[in-house]
């Protein structure tokens, strides 16, 4: 599938709205990735980040993913429009360990009022060691987001 | 419904398994009620755990739900069993606003291998100015948990 | 939670809405209550609703907790409106089997655009043995409704 | 992604095993493509599945969404195990009209106890005007599926 922009400057924009994510520099996550229809953000794994075995909390993996399925969404979205995450939806598929995690969010339909989304995690590991680097799948998301036009305080 | 502990000492246990997640203390929240089969988490608005239009995050939202199901279930698992979260599904229904935001999960069905529970989270405002508190219903989600018994790494 | 209906005629609109539903007729399933907010349908177990291992599909147990959420939001809206399921999701607690299902949709939260909605499905069995009748709460469902106005074909 | 099939008679284990779903009888449905990990299921348009405004019910789109997943899981499984759904959430893209619809369930994951899998419905119209053949992204699901072995009546 192949996207058109809602609007030429989407890239400046997307990466003006993550920055004023304060939950992205507090998990250590970052944009690496921002094309019409589709984002990626990574999150390296920390001790500040985790559950009670060890892994990344479901809901971290979750923050990430809800936040590249949202900007995907966003770049497709006219100047002045906003969005907001009406529900998702999370599988976690395996733990999420290892180097860090990759979030890849895809618009999978574009609406008027309601935007489609999902997100792949992935959990990465280098390859220090004779294995190799390695890449899990560790969660799948799919997400409703709403487009929010003339509302005060919620654009971009 | 009311529900059985499966372990005597339930509430030190969830106690101890709280603490050990970091992301908690991260993020500021606390455990404010234990109960066989239901938990409390209580988490004050604060300025890092935001997302662009100034709202906590959703994924923040989903991290303290989750736990708060989660735990919701661990409180019924026999010692030496833990819990991982599966899936699960959140709608957010209200801006996550306020001095507050506090997350009720409870056990719907306490399975042998999977356990379903679900959470709400309210938003409240204390009542400082003429309008009075306020407790807005702010979010649901409904989680798959799955029992883990005899394997290395995983309990509580 | 108590709801103030849409439409002082809601209780003949969800009747009529209902009896345009085919599929209702096609399953069996029955409409047993409407209230503002909440509404009931039975559906009677039956040999041509059934997945491969004898019990009601969960497919067929969504059909029914779907328009239970659906017809709850609807005796919301005000005349004209009509309201389209967004999404759904649904955990399936218990095998459908027994001699009925019975779904209870209610609001959980009525917006402008956007109706939460969930629904408890039953599956209840006439106390014909010396056990006596049981009830076992058989499915629980979430759902994103919309509510579409002046749209030509949808409303109802 | 490719799949090996848990069994070598995968096939005819489906045919059998979707035989035996009288609901697919029913609503019309047909198998129309098995792989490993891969279904197919084809549902022609018909008066008796609708909703109210005359658009195939989000459950039946969802009931044959739910088989696609379940019975691409059951191509992986070893003989004697069963599948179960334990969830299911649908996100429903575009109303669900034409001359008919085809699900696609495929595997994202295969695990010892629960399988995660997903389908899409698309809604397609044959090509007898100028406009020609049209083929609409319906819907979209993703389940988690529960392996049962050695239970009584819950095989294939």
């Amino acid at each position: 599938m192949s996207f058109t922009p809602g609007d030429p400057g989407f890239e400046a924009r997307v990466r003006a709205s993550f920055s004023r994510q304060s939950i992205m520099t507090t998990l250590g996550a970052t944009l690496t990735r921002i094309e019409p229809g589709m984002i990626e953000i990574a999150l390296p794994f920390a001790e500040h980040i985790l559950q009670q075995h060890g892994f990344v909390h479901a809901g971290v993996v979750a923050t990430i993913a809800d936040s590249a399925a949202g900007y995907a969404g966003l770049t497709l979205m006219p100047p002045g429009a906003g969005v907001l995450t009406a529900e998702f939806k999370i599988n976690l598929l395996a733990p999420a360990q290892g180097d860090r995690l990759v979030a890849q969010g895809r618009v999978i339909k574009s609406g008027r009022s309601l935007t489609i989304a999902e997100a792949d995690v992935f959990a990465e590991t280098d390859g220090l060691t004779e294995k190799g680097p390695t890449r899990k799948h560790a969660a799948r998301l799919t997400a409703t987001l709403m487009s929010m036009r003339d509302r005060q305080g919620v654009a971009d």
